[in-house]
């Protein structure tokens, strides 16, 4: 029975995932290294801004921190209540969390890693996708406090699959963001109609999240609004080609988008959305998507 | 205002798409090659075999075949009406397409490059997605005719547009085929639950039409069923990698994924549906997706 | 028996190439479009410039022109002796030959595509490889006057052969170009001595005319002199893509490096080098291959 | 000055490459896991089958296994004498150099990675071309004893360099035989005579030792002699994508080929060498390269 749940790192997703905590939990702990959004997310949400120290003594510890290392360095030294459950959001790194989950249950503490799908519009209406790995008791006993920002939450196997499955998540859609930009600077080029194109895709079997959401919502609207930086989905390519490295597989298109994601996080502006890798090929073909 | 239709070629796709047009049209002549098809389409449709030299003279005349250059053999020789629409549902050419819609002009008669998606079972519900190329005002006067078995309907350009957008359709879904096989394998050699983590990726930006019925309906439940053959899926992306070359653009991952599909049907057992691509992948990895 | 002799297209390498004719025949003839250089070239060799009509007269015509396109143009209308051989030396079109060789085959002319390597220096030593595809006898009258600039000839197959041999050899240097571009940013990201590395790679299974020539004479010393212009590589990597495409062949690796050829041309400066393609990747890892 | 040398690793390179010692240097111990190839290597080149515990009390250490993970292995609880240097030329894995270097020097003992090239005949030969990482003083210190069996001898810079150059080596010729079996089945299916071909590519820009060597040597000839295992060049290829990995660089070219190299092994017959990595493309292409 959960008495008490803290939420450390307090980003655009983590503000808003913890807000939902207080409707469940009595004890509701906010920290943040900028320890100011703490005390603003205490004074808007009822939650309690307090010291890290203290926030750790929670039953369910959150965590979404941009990295699996910021996760690390923030471990190191704590001092965990035996039987509690850390519960990290972050898309981290398979390996760390395997390494982590080790450290901790030695201190009689379960590790889940439980990053989340489904951008701040998710966090902000509690409809986040959670998959997540690591113990099954554990990941049963954490499921109350998951449901309150969660919709669909997956138990998805042992330490590390959480990350694996989404940073093969977001490869997928890496691959779709490479392969449309391709794809609609070549029927560009043939002088077809886009907008009318993407109508015909998104009703065939070529269509994907790409297609139906960042296409028209970020690329063809030339918007590119930062809410997921370039760098990040970099880096998540990265992580999903170290799974690949790992296993000793061969993926040839998962290895190749990696590559010209890094090539168009290299040459992108700073402060790019991910949607800006496009235009890399709007750059190789003179060709603006819109 | 259309008098009469004809439909020529009665494969699977033809075969029910043309089941359509006797609730529209009082004149509605088939043809197939081997013309017992279209006795059996008469007795069964209420429509009328006829020589293929009679179902030219209709106002409004379908094609589905196989390719481009059936198409253009059937068309050489033949007289056609002046003022009639050919309307060409094939998965073809865009080159065919211009070069077809010239000879045609020349005897005053428009051709509509038309291929669909969706399936028998869209032929069959008269839902089919239509992607048209060619002249605006023949589409106009076409389009009730392919509004008995289409359901989006768009004009997407000049002659080659539709057969364009349909082969960059088929590439998308060729580049998501490799890359969920790619991606499910290095899932499976960690250990992760597929099923579960299918669950997360489709609801995430990760997903697409591969993703949501592709891999559920052929790939894990082990079905491969024959409904769209592998040779065609080459064939198209074959197409769409030449609109690339044409535009001189440079396009890595649709080349790739040109490829790699043509490596796999190159290996694969006879009557392979598209879906078997990823045994290919299976071979390499000795994990079965699953 | 080569009475007389005839060379159209005096550039670089034409130039050069021409000049060691009339060492071997008694009658050359020079044309270029810009005239002025082959009345330089006649004064500057003894060599005769005269008007196209009569230079085609000739019992051997070399042409050595940008493109395949370029040697159509020049052919069309043009009226030639029966039992004359026509020696293309343009990096040219396999399909373009197959198409000439039987045009002027109706003219009582055979037709060799006779691409040649060795640069620059090669035409002026007469010291060049000439690839030759077209009928063997043709091949063997011919080969006198190919000696004149040729060290190594040698008849690879039918029309269109000697095109396919080119193309194939520029394109597995592009390959290079782009692997040690790849392979030496990586190294350097490491700390690693380039000089001290190549050489060790040049005494190993590593090596190719890439790391032998290019990487230390154009581009370890940042000189890229513009020798062959980047756009004729991106088309001669272009040429052996389709060459892929027409066999329906899988080459991955080839179709890859076409791409980031083509990419690398778009984003290069004017009048650069092909060595400049290494330029792409240097912005990529914002490292210097120096 | 060297007074005594040892030699761990008696297979087909460092049998051969222990052989030169005794011409230079009086105390030459030998050591192999199989003993009984040490014992036959003392009777045949007079030097000293000793234990290893005594063979590592020399001034230098030569080893040669398999991976830097035997290496790490046989290190592993070993005690050896301060200021000796061990010469490590395994193809190994750089971060493990660094590893090793670091540990070694804390014993004030010297670490060098030396991997070599030049296959067995050029250990036999003593011309190997041996590229050295580690301390530059340790490297002048050790130079006489590698020159025993090297010929040219490169200190390419910090632990982990001459792994690093090995590994970058090795992926340039992986690329190289996948660029080359995707570009001879493709003459081959355009008909030129793959000989004559070869002749005119060697004497091009296209050359590398691929042409030059493995394919006249190995593949032409359908000989495909097992000196190098094929899982030993995945491997290599596999250190190569690491170090572009761990330097975030973007390496489209050789993460293909380290794929491809993959997934040949993967297919490949048991005891294959490497040069049987095109078989996957003639599976493709049903193209023999002959």
């Amino acid at each position: 029975m959960i008495q008490s749940v803290a939420f450390i790192g307090l980003g655009a997703m983590g503000y808003r995932m913890a807000a939902h905590l207080p409707q469940h939990f009595d004890t509701v702990y906010v920290w943040n290294r900028n320890f100011a959004k703490a005390e603003q997310h205490a004074a808007e949400y009822a939650t309690q801004a307090v010291e890290l120290e203290q926030a750790v003594q929670a039953d369910v510890i959150f965590s979404c921190l941009p990295t699996s290392q910021d996760v690390e360095n923030l471990l190191d030294g704590l001092s965990l209540k035996a039987g509690s459950i850390w519960v990290d959001c972050t898309s981290g790194v398979p390996d760390s969390a395997k390494k982590v989950a080790a450290q901790l249950k030695a201190q009689q503490v379960d590790f889940l890693d439980a990053p989340v799908s489904g951008q701040t519009i998710g966090a902000e209406k509690g409809t986040l996708t959670v998959m997540v790995g690591g113990d099954a008791q554990a990941f049963e006993k954490a499921l109350p406090a998951m449901q309150a920002f969660g919709q669909l939450i997956k138990h998805v196997g042992e330490p590390g699959a959480g990350f694996a499955v989404k940073a093969i998540n977001n490869m997928l859609m890496a691959v779709n963001l490479c392969a449309v930009a391709e794809g609609f600077t070549t029927l560009k080029a043939h002088g077809v109609n886009l907008n009318e194109a993407l109508d015909c895709i998104n009703a065939s079997s070529g269509k994907s999240a790409v297609t139906e959401m960042v296409l028209p919502q970020r690329i063809l609207n030339r918007a590119f609004p930062l809410t997921f930086a370039l760098p990040l989905l970099a880096k998540d390519t990265g992580i999903a080609l170290d799974l690949v490295r790992d296993a000793k597989l061969s993926a040839p298109v998962l290895g190749l988008a990696q590559s010209l994601i890094q090539a168009a996080n290299a040459t992108a502006e700073p402060d790019s959305d991910f949607s800006s890798a496009v235009k890399m090929y709007e750059a190789w073909s003179k060709i603006t998507i819109e």
